[in-house]
C-alpha cells in the first residue's frame, strides 16, 4: 500500500487548500470588512487554481492508477477502495476544466457575490446583471468542458447531485407539482391559522440562546463547530472537527433564526459525523446536496416543526419569552409555525409551497443555461412564474429574483437538490422510525441521541464513500421516491387544516 | 517591461497564498473552535509549503533576473525597481530553507501555539515544554540554513529586523539598561501614584466602544479593517484594504483593552496606509518589526499616554464611566496611566520597565539559540532574571515564562524589536513635531489628521520599499539612536515624579 500512502499524502494537501478556500469564503460572509472584497476575490481565485492544479497534476493520475492496483484485493467498500474510486471520478471531471477557467470562475463569483449583496440591499438588479451575465457565461463554459449526454444543464447538476439528470428531476417535479397545487388549493379554502404570535418582538440574544440550546440537545458539537451571523444562512466545514454554521436574526419574526439554526445544524451534524478516517481525503463531506439537504430538512421540519417537538420545547420557549408567548397556547403556536401560505421568500416558505419556489428556479436555470432566457429578462420571467405558481408578484426585486445568493456564486444546477432533499428526508425518517420504534415518543421527551445515532450509523459516517443512490439503496432498499413525502404532507397538513 | 509584468503576476499569487495563511492564523486566534486545531495545523503547513515553493521556483529566479535588466534604467526608488530588489532579497533567503522545513515549522508552531494556550490557562509549563523544544530545534535548523556572519541568532533577528546584528542590539541594550536602572531607582524613592481608579469595574462593551471611538478619531479605517477579541492582542493584514486588529478586555483593569486597542491600531494604520500599488507584491507590509513597533508605540504611548491626549479625552472617558471616574480628577488619572512600577507582565508594563522585560527575553533567547540554556531550565532562568532586573519572582509560570505567545510561534529574534520600536518612535515623533509645529496642541484638540498624514507620507506609504535604516536616514538624517527616547523618558517621568 505504498502508492496508496503517497496518494493519501497528496490528497491531504489538496484537502488543506480546499479547506483554506472554505475558511476564506466563510470569513467573506461573516466578518470581512467591505474593503476586503477585491483582494479576497484574488485570493480565492489563486487557491482555486492551486487546488485544481494539484488534483489534475499528472503525478496524481499515476498514483491513482498504482493505488487502484493496490486496493483491488480489498473490500470494495473499504475506505481505501472508496478513496481511490471517488477521487478518480473527481479527477476525471477536474481534468476536463482548464485551471484558468477555475481561477476565473472563483474570482468572478467572489466579486459577483459582493455585487449581489449590494444589489439586494439597494434593490438594484441592473447593477448585478453584468456580473450574473459573466457568471452564467463562465458556468456554461464549465458545463461544456465537463461534457454531458442529454443536455448542458446535466453537467452542472452532476456537480451537486452526481449521476442525476435534468430529465429525471423534471419527471419527479412534474408529478409533485400537480399534487402540490391540489394541496395548496385545498388549504386555501380552509380558515387561515393565526400566526401573529410569531411577529412580536423577540430579542436577538434570547433567540440566539434558544436556538443554540436546541441544537446542543440535537447533538451539534460546539467544541467542533460554531455559529455566526451572516446575510444568508449556510454551513461549511474546514475538517470534521471544525464545522461552521451561520444564521440571520429577525427580531420581529421568530421562525427566521430558529428554523435557520435547526436547518444549518442538520447540515453541520452531518459534516461533524463523517468518520475521522476520511479527513483530508476529499471524501469528508456530504455525498450529494440532495442527501445533505435531507439532513437539514429532517431536523428543521420532520423534527423541528413536529407536534412532539413542540410538546417538549414550547414550555421552554414560553419561559424564554414570557411577555411575547405567555398568552399563546401550544396548539396555536404549532399551527402558526406550520401555516401554509403562498409567499415570496423561499427560505421562509412553509413545507408545501417551498417546493414550488424550487421548481421556479429550476425552470429558470434550465432556460438560462440553454440560452433561451437572457439574464436581463430574468426579473420579468421570475415575476411571471411567481404569479403563475403562487399567485404573487414580488413588489421589488430584492424580494424576488435577488433574494438568493446562489447564482452569484455560479451555483446553477443546485436548487433542485433542495426538493430532492425534502423527498429523501421523509424516506430516511420513515426508515429511522421503523428501526427505532418509538421515534415520535423520543422526540417528545427531547431524546435525540437515538435519531442522531441512527443517522450517524447510516448516513453521516460514510461521508462521500457511497453515492446518493447507493446510500438510499443501502438504507431503504430502493431509490428516490416522492410517495413518502406526499403521504407525510397529506397526513400532517390534512390534520392541521381539517381536510 | 514584459518580464516585470509576468513577475508581478506570479508575485500576486504568492501574496494571495500568504494572505490566506494570515486569514487562517487570524481565525485560529479569534473564532476557531478548539477541535479545529489539528486540521488547522495541517492547513497552515500546506499553505506554508506552497508559498515557499512558489517563491523559490526556478522560473521566479529567471523572471527576477530578466526583470532586473528591465528596471535597471528606472529610478532606483521606483516601485518597480524596489519590487525587484526586495523580492530578490526575500527569495535569496527563502531558497536556503528547504520546503519540508518550512512546512514542518508551520505545522509544529500551529500545534505549539495551541499547547501554549492550554498550558498558560492551566499554569502547566511541563505540558508546553516538549512543544517548545521541538520549535527551538526547528528554529535553530532554520537559522543554520539561512546562514550568518557573527552568530546563529543573527540569522533569526534578520527575519524581523533585516541587517541588524545581535551585537548591535546588545550594545544599545547595555547602554540603555544602565540608564533604566537609575530611573527605576529614582522613581522608587518617590511616593507611588494612586492608580486604584483603573481597577474599578468597567463594562466590556463600554470599554470596547470607547477604544473604537478613539481609534476612529486616529484614522483607523473600519471600512478596511475590524477589531475582534483574542487571548493575545495582535494585528495582521490580508491586503491594504483588509487589516485586522485584536485585543482582550479585562473588566477590572481599564488600561488592558484601551492601550491594547491604541497600540494595535498603530500597527493597523501602518498596514492600511501602504500604497495600493504595492498590494499583492510582498512589499505591502511594515519594513521591519522595529519600524512597525515604532508605529504602535507612538500611538499608544507618545500620543495615548500624553497629557494633551488626556486633556481632550478624559472628559469623554468620564462621560462613558461616570460611576467609576466621576470622582477622579484628570491629574490623578494621568498619573495613574503613567505609573512606573516593576511588574510581571510585559504587555501591561509602564514605558520605562517595559524595556527591561524585553531585555530579559533577548538574553534568554540568545542562550536558548546558542544551546547554553535548555528549555526545561527556562522557567528557573526566567524567574532568576526577573528577580535580578525587577526584584520580582513570578508566583506562577502563567504570569512568568508562559505569558507570551511568541516562542510557541517560533518567533525568536523578535522580542528585541519591541525596544528598538520604542527608541525609533521618539525619533520619528520628534521629527514630526518639528515638521508640524504644533503637534502637542493638535493632539490636545483631538486633531490627528496632521500626525497621521505625516506618518503616511514618511512611513506608511512606502511599505517595504525602504529598509529600516534607509527609512530612518530619509526621515531623520541619521540612524538608530537611544538618546531621544532617554531624553523623552527623563523629561516626562521627571516631571511626573518630581525628580
Amino acid at each position: 500500500m505504498q502508492q496508496f500512502a503517497r496518494l493519501r499524502e497528496r490528497l491531504g494537501r489538496i484537502a488543506d487548500v480546499q479547506a483554506a478556500q472554505a475558511v476564506l469564503s466563510w470569513d467573506q460572509e461573516t466578518y470581512m470588512p467591505t474593503g476586503g472584497g477585491g483582494a479576497r476575490a484574488h485570493q480565492l481565485a489563486t487557491l482555486g487554481r492551486i487546488g485544481h492544479e494539484m488534483l489534475t497534476d499528472d503525478e496524481i493520475g499515476v498514483l491513482l492508477e498504482s493505488a487502484a492496483v493496490e486496493v483491488a484485493s480489498l473490500d470494495p467498500d473499504s475506505d481505501e477502495a472508496r478513496i481511490v474510486q471517488v477521487t478518480r471520478r473527481d479527477r476525471n471531471k477536474a481534468v476536463r476544466v482548464p485551471a484558468s477557467l477555475v481561477a476565473e470562475l472563483a474570482r468572478t463569483t467572489a466579486l459577483a457575490q459582493q455585487a449581489w449583496a449590494q444589489a439586494r440591499s439597494r434593490d438594484d438588479f441592473a447593477s448585478f446583471c453584468p456580473h450574473l451575465e459573466r457568471v452564467l457565461e463562465l458556468t456554461v463554459q464549465k458545463a461544456e468542458a465537463l461534457g454531458y449526454d442529454e443536455c448542458l444543464y446535466d453537467a452542472l447538476l452532476d456537480e451537486y447531485e452526481p449521476d442525476m439528470k435534468a430529465s429525471e428531476v423534471s419527471a419527479v417535479f412534474t408529478h409533485l407539482r400537480g399534487e402540490l397545487v391540489l394541496m395548496v388549493e385545498a388549504i386555501a379554502e380552509r380558515p387561515a391559522p393565526d400566526d401573529t404570535c410569531l411577529r412580536r418582538n423577540f430579542s436577538a440574544a434570547a433567540q440566539w440562546a434558544f436556538g443554540e440550546a436546541v441544537i446542543t440537545d440535537f447533538g451539534f458539537d460546539f467544541e467542533r463547530g460554531r455559529q455566526d451571523r451572516s446575510a444568508h444562512p449556510f454551513s461549511t466545514n474546514f475538517s470534521t472537527t471544525d464545522v461552521r454554521i451561520t444564521t440571520r436574526v429577525d427580531e420581529n419574526f421568530l421562525p427566521s433564526a430558529l428554523f435557520g439554526t435547526l436547518h444549518e445544524a442538520g447540515h453541520g451534524m452531518y459534516e461533524q459525523g463523517v468518520d475521522a478516517s476520511l479527513d483530508r481525503t476529499g471524501l469528508a463531506g456530504g455525498t450529494s446536496l440532495g442527501i445533505h439537504e435531507s439532513q437539514s430538512r429532517l431536523w428543521e421540519n420532520l423534527v423541528g416543526r413536529s407536534e412532539s417537538f413542540w410538546a417538549y420545547y414550547y414550555p421552554k420557549l414560553q419561559e424564554q419569552f414570557p411577555d411575547q408567548l405567555g398568552d399563546v397556547d401550544d396548539a396555536t403556536f404549532y399551527r402558526a409555525v406550520n401555516c401554509v401560505e403562498p409567499s415570496l421568500i423561499r427560505v421562509e416558505a412553509d413545507e408545501i409551497t417551498y417546493n414550488l419556489h424550487v421548481m421556479i428556479r429550476f425552470e429558470l436555470e434550465l432556460d438560462l443555461v440553454a440560452g433561451t432566457l437572457a439574464v436581463s429578462d430574468l426579473p420579468a420571467a421570475w415575476n411571471a412564474k411567481y404569479e403563475e405558481a403562487l399567485g404573487l408578484t414580488p413588489p421589488i426585486d430584492a424580494d424576488g429574483v435577488l433574494q438568493d445568493i446562489h447564482w452569484s456564486f455560479g451555483l446553477m444546477g443546485y436548487f433542485p437538490t433542495y426538493t430532492l432533499g425534502n423527498l429523501v428526508s421523509v424516506q430516511l425518517f420513515n426508515q429511522a422510525a421503523q428501526d427505532l420504534g418509538d421515534l415520535e415518543g423520543q422526540i417528545g421527551r427531547g431524546e435525540f441521541a437515538p435519531l442522531r445515532g441512527w443517522l450517524h450509523e447510516h448516513v453521516y459516517r460514510h461521508g462521500r464513500k457511497f453515492s446518493a443512490q447507493e446510500l438510499l439503496q443501502r438504507i431503504t432498499g430502493g431509490g428516490l421516491d416522492a410517495g413518502p413525502w406526499l403521504d407525510y404532507a397529506r397526513h400532517k397538513f390534512g390534520a392541521l387544516y381539517g381536510i
